[in-house]
């Protein structure tokens, strides 16, 4: 599994709202059945098994805000690949919540 | 409300596990009031009143992984910095839902 | 034109350096010629006319790192999507030189 | 020495051009001695002996963009931090093409 955390900023649009862009971009890649998302705060999670998948649902999602009129789009795209172990979006976060609970009274 | 979100890459270590470091990171902000944070698969979202928190905040994280160690850090720090509305972690997130769930049939 | 900046952290080596790396993946695009490429102190800029072929090339620079005998690399990649404007690695920065020299005495 | 990337993404403006806020932000920090700095086709890299002043640094260059009128800026920093060896944001770039160089017939 490689894991990765796609931002979009719209530059140019009258307005500082973006979610509107997300959701957009968030529905282009919903039927895409190899790819997992997850919405976070500050950015949209995806898993997948390939890489190429990955950079296919960003190209979608980059694709998807051009097509709604923005001329210009700023991405940030954390990729973690790792080749020894096989973890989840779920198993991520539970590795670090395990050392944290372990510290209890 | 500013919001930041914070991943920290280790590097010169034996493993390629770096969820110890995350969780004492956590640990070491933890009991600073003025950051509420939520632990995501790809970083650590921050949420505080003023800037200058979270940059306090992200010198405790690269301290205490430094303090681990490890001899170099590499640190994204993604910062949303926004004077025209007072969002939350959880709004942030429900903003764009609700454009995702008007879709319906 | 598209520009993008990647940036490779491999994680569970013996060494701090990451330089031979950045080296082996930068050698490993040179021979594709629809990729130029800049090295700059915090990544390696990326210029092509084709969005598919910068991911093609972080595809590369991935590989690369993991054919090295590194089984996790965190990587950032920042894209420049711009639809309304042809720019190059050149153009970017003096569009920002020519502001800061109009300031002059 | 501690090096960072910083990126600026002024969301609502009416222009797809964003060159203006980086030269405003660049002047803004030009006259603070403890920071030297480089642009680069997709940041401004920061250089300086303590994390703090390039947190200051980045600190004034998103007040800047602010007081230009842009109601939300996003903004990507990157860091370096490194206890084991001094660099410059010449001998990053050097310590990578000493290895390219070294490739030769």
């Amino acid at each position: 599994m490689i894991h990765a955390e796609i931002s979009i900023y719209p530059i140019g649009t009258d307005s500082t709202s973006i979610s509107i862009y997300i959701a957009r971009a968030i529905e282009a890649i919903s039927d895409f059945k190899e790819i997992r998302y997850q919405l976070t705060p500050m950015g949209t999670v995806l898993e997948s098994d390939k890489i190429e998948k990955i950079f296919e649902a960003s190209k979608i999602i980059i694709d998807t805000v051009h097509r709604m009129g923005v001329k210009r789009v700023e991405v940030i795209l954390k990729i973690d690949s790792r080749t020894d172990k096989d973890q989840t979006i779920e198993s991520k976060v539970s590795a670090v919540t395990k050392y944290l609970e372990s510290k209890g009274p």
